[in-house]
């Protein structure tokens, strides 16, 4: 069964008290929840983690592999708008990778326009809420189905 | 039934014979015949439409409600990186509308890395081929359930 | 009787429906309605087209003296920000041209700052509504008096 | 009577003498005996000052309420490109101002493009020599008006 | 006794009027007599004065240790972000200065994040409305017992 | 016989009228009759077309090569410094493209130095009259000649 | 019992020994001695902690107010010139949080000079080594009576 | 006789006392005698002011010539850096004016280095100490007599 | 017998992994073997510690002295481009630091063209592959002798 | 005979050996042994020199009428992004200049899109390898007949 | 007798004959004239040299002591904007060294406002045509009496 | 025997003499001597020269590998900072060249941090003193052994 490691960064463990107006209601558990619930009828396992330690999310990407993961499903927090050892991590593995977001970065504050991370990525989703991850899940597979 | 209108801006009509090493050898033919395939599966219409004008873009965004549509997912093209206009004819409609982009703009030219469309967009989608235009139709169905 | 020429760009056609707290609600056939009535008011007569098309925008200018035109008042819409052949076009021809704008450009997004367009004019006139195009005909009479 | 305060900023009143070829020669008390004529035929009462005094102008905007002015025209000078002072004094007032300047500043140096006051104001117009001003007046009657 | 000269820069007057939701709704005569009832409490003399005159306040700079004063703290107003004659005559005292703002500059306007004075002062505090200038006060005592 | 598509861009209809101190009295009518002149002393067929539409060049240089021609000398105008859809238009054909000016854009407005359309051309000939067009086709053959 | 969250950034565990020149010779033991002092004759309970580690800062921040603390008084260090975890921690909580820095990073190297924590922060204070804190625990209680 | 006159910007008069290490121990009376001393012996009459204020530094340029001045010797202190109302003076009088600094501005902090005012002198003399406007004074006579 | 501590960066345990056509085949393993044969050769005692946290390697760097190494050779790996807390920790210790990359950052991507380290080592050497350390432990050793 | 000077730049004499993916294998005597050949075909004299020495090419263009040359054409190599002595010379000269690039350097690296030696020439021939020599002696006849 | 080294850039060879609009139709022979006449009215020896050779000049300053000159004034010419070998060539001797340039450079293209050089120098005069060179000899002497 | 060719560029002739608190009291002969008595220990041959004409730096890069040199190490001067043809020399030839500074360049002023002819070569080494040579011969070593 193929297996998707999805990552959370810094702060989306937040969710569902910060910023409710940008990042709405839902709790981080409850998105967990959805990808799973979306993973599972499309016949994928998933697992979800989540760091507010760059450290930890470069580890998880060194070893995501190793793990059995197929593919990464990656919302970097604000770490997209710096992390270059977050970028490095994910053009040093083998694995796909994409990236997404809870919110439009693209309509927010000029520093969340930038991502350091994206092109090392095999694409970016951002805007769609909780969708964001379940059409991330779906682009994974779409990469690993393309090779 | 649900219908979404699918934009492609300027030289998308050349997919399949423009720089396949980035753009593959699907031609826009085909990528239409996947979109409308993964539609109708999806118990949606589509209509596709290509122009390489800018005027007949925001033309055709703001005709869209009252020709029934109900959200909109398009390609910009290159104008994704200076058409203002097209910009405010998205803001300026009360249609979602979500932006897909072949290629993962964020890993090219620096140029392409800048969107001033999608901002006026609720989210932006890049980097997975045609599957980019199936996961927008997607987001446009998430945006239309949330309302 | 002297006759001015008035553009409107991109999306004005949206007036009283796009972004009402901006914009406000008048449309644009009210808008022609109240510029022709100021400009019957003062002797002279006035044509208004709108256009999404920069291309039918430039063709307009460039004729605009041969279709007995005296000057021209033009709200370029989002093409004030980067239509570069709308500038040539402007200062291609000898007639005056005054650049209007509904809102105050001025107070808005960074990319609304700045107009590629106004140094080719002889003026810009920003942010006061219906007015600044009723303005902008008192400007270009000015102008004609001028010589 | 609704009465209009008209203030003039840094080297004004050099008027006439200072660059004609940009400035033309009609001299600040011309400028100001037009405003006056124009004012009358609308019913409006103005009174105008001229100060190369960042402070006085300071001063002024903040008594104008008290003073009996309903709305102010301020052509700032050179202020307009670094007085963030002025821009404040403007915001921190209830009267509606409206910014003018003589030349097309965004026709001029780069320097000149960039207003740090006019965003603080109802809007801009200029360009139309001693017509700015007479401009000016209506569009403050505009905003008046309009409330 | 020790004695601190408190200035205000240009539109402080205007507390309590202008913006209150981002200046609050406290005149600067309160202010002053929090300051004063502040300073007495800590067995100092302060003497408050605000102008709108850059002029001004770097005459009552250079001549503040003439007064008797020890210690300056300056609220600059809108002059924090351009003065580099406040910033000089802030230098060329040896009086310590310390730099206080009403409302948190860092999360505003970008032009308020930079500020050309705070640099030839001790230190600044920004962000805690009246508290601000009384933990200014706190903080010269600091300096001054530093030596 | 070879046959080569001269575009010209944005206002280049006004040649002889437009800023005749910059682009000199001749018509374009006299520039398609020199270079026709000119290519028939070479043995090549051109076609010389002009349009103020970014989306009516885009077309015609895609239809380039169905249409017969061989190479694409190209004048873009104004949307030389912004059309990133004439420059992947360029990008996404097979025909080698000239870019031609009139005058040195390198010694005149700084937005114009910059060329986001020259980098998808094979070279780029400014400054030279209407014997750009001339040298123009003369380097288009070359590219032909070296294949 | 009030209490306050006291949080030092990377390095300032070295305070004393680390470019005293700049910082120093009082130990961070020393530092955190004199808040605590402070906070007893206020009434209010400190707790202080150090880490070089970003995400153990960001764990902090989002476990103070279950820890029962009423407000976090923290200098990033040099987090705060880049660490936009930092700041979406700040701002994804409720309590107030008060940035202080023992020097006047407005003085120092211009990467200094930018915060991109502050703006998440009720205010900032600087340059006024352990007195910094001091006035940063009083900012906290201010914020506090403020609500 | 010839007269010139002296100007001093803010802050000049704290020579002596304000930062010795760049500006030397000289008071400005000693300056201003060895200006007189000098032009004495080049049989020229001078008068030295020097104001904090910028407004009156504007007002005294624009006096001169009614006051019987024939040419401006000018240290515009900071206002160097940012007063374009200064700049405006001098260019809207017809009097030569050379601006002079006492200390290398060019070899000091980068925001020194720019000056507003130096395009609209005739020239610009920095580095020489006191020097700076004994050769200020030759300048200006050397301007005087090529008319 | 003088020690030296060898850190390497995030990522720098993919080596010989991640992108081998820029970093090569060899292993992290067979690096520090490298190192520690060089080293012995030399007469000095490595050791080498890999890290993806950069608190970690503050942490290290922070405790060199007290852990009896003498000297510090670092590859920061992407930290090299954004982290400000080690190059605080570099600063604030008394050892000689020196800074070493495989690849020569001066003719990659433009980001890693800036090192913000660099300047609190005590020089950088980059491009030599595995020899970069070898020649970072003789720069290291050349930086004691000299003291 | 008209004779004219052709100049070529710093490593030009490498050509057939620097980067031959870029510059071709021709070497330089062949790319002069083509000018003289087609310049005997126009009945012209060119004389081809190549420095690597900017000082020797800004004397050979000072000396170049003297020496009986009505024309240069330069490719200045590396130099044309930096030489300001370079662009001085041309400018003071009365002969018209013409530049050549083998190489397309609007779509090379970056700092080679900047010439600042083109606006000082009548005019740039970019991209077409030894014709774009070819070209530029064309040009230059050009430029020559028009006077 | 004091001996001084003046010295000419690239370019200034031809003076009288280039830009006679910028820089007069004095020639270098005539200027060097009248700097010795003045020269020798001061009691002091100079000697001029000009070379278009960035190399030849810095040899001319490292040089200088052991000639015997006392004192430099240079006329870098472009290098003034580039030439960091030449400031560093100023910076490494111990002679006092004086810029000079005939127009006032701060009031003409923006690349002559930045002097890489003139921070090396003990001051700068511009703007002063041939005076520029007799007010630097003056200045030359005021340092040499400095010490 | 390999051969190395050691270029110093302008000014490292005043080693020794320039300014000693950057560049140490070590002459140039000193620097070659210690450079000669290491190749000497490695069985290498080196020849060192200097010179302050970027010409002769280029000429001798070129000509290296004709004269017997395997490897180039270069210390550009301040030619580093802006010579692309110094940068063009070293891409040109196929020896491998290493950049080598005595001073920490990454920790100096701003336009010391930028190398434009580090990417040119294999690697840079600065920041050791004369050690840097060593280490710079060192590393041309291990390039050669490479292949």
């Amino acid at each position: 069964m193929t297996a998707i490691l999805v990552l959370h960064g810094p702060n989306l463990n937040l969710l569902g008290q910060r910023e409710p107006g940008v990042y709405g209601t839902t709790t981080l558990a409850e998105v967990d929840a959805a990808i799973r619930t979306h993973a599972a009828s499309r016949g994928v396992r998933v697992e979800c983690r989540q760091s507010n330690h760059e450290g930890v999310l470069v580890d998880a990407i060194q070893g995501a592999a190793s793990e059995g993961f197929a593919a990464i499903v990656i919302n970097p927090g604000a770490l997209t708008h710096y992390s270059y050892a977050l970028r490095d991590a994910i053009a040093g593995v083998s694995l796909p990778a994409v990236e997404v977001h809870l919110s439009n970065v693209h309509g927010r504050e000029p520093f969340r326009h930038r991502s350091v991370t994206a092109g090392a990525c095999r694409g970016q989703i951002a805007g769609f809420g909780v969708h964001s991850y379940l059409l991330g899940v779906e682009a994974a597979l779409a990469c690993l189905a393309r090779g």
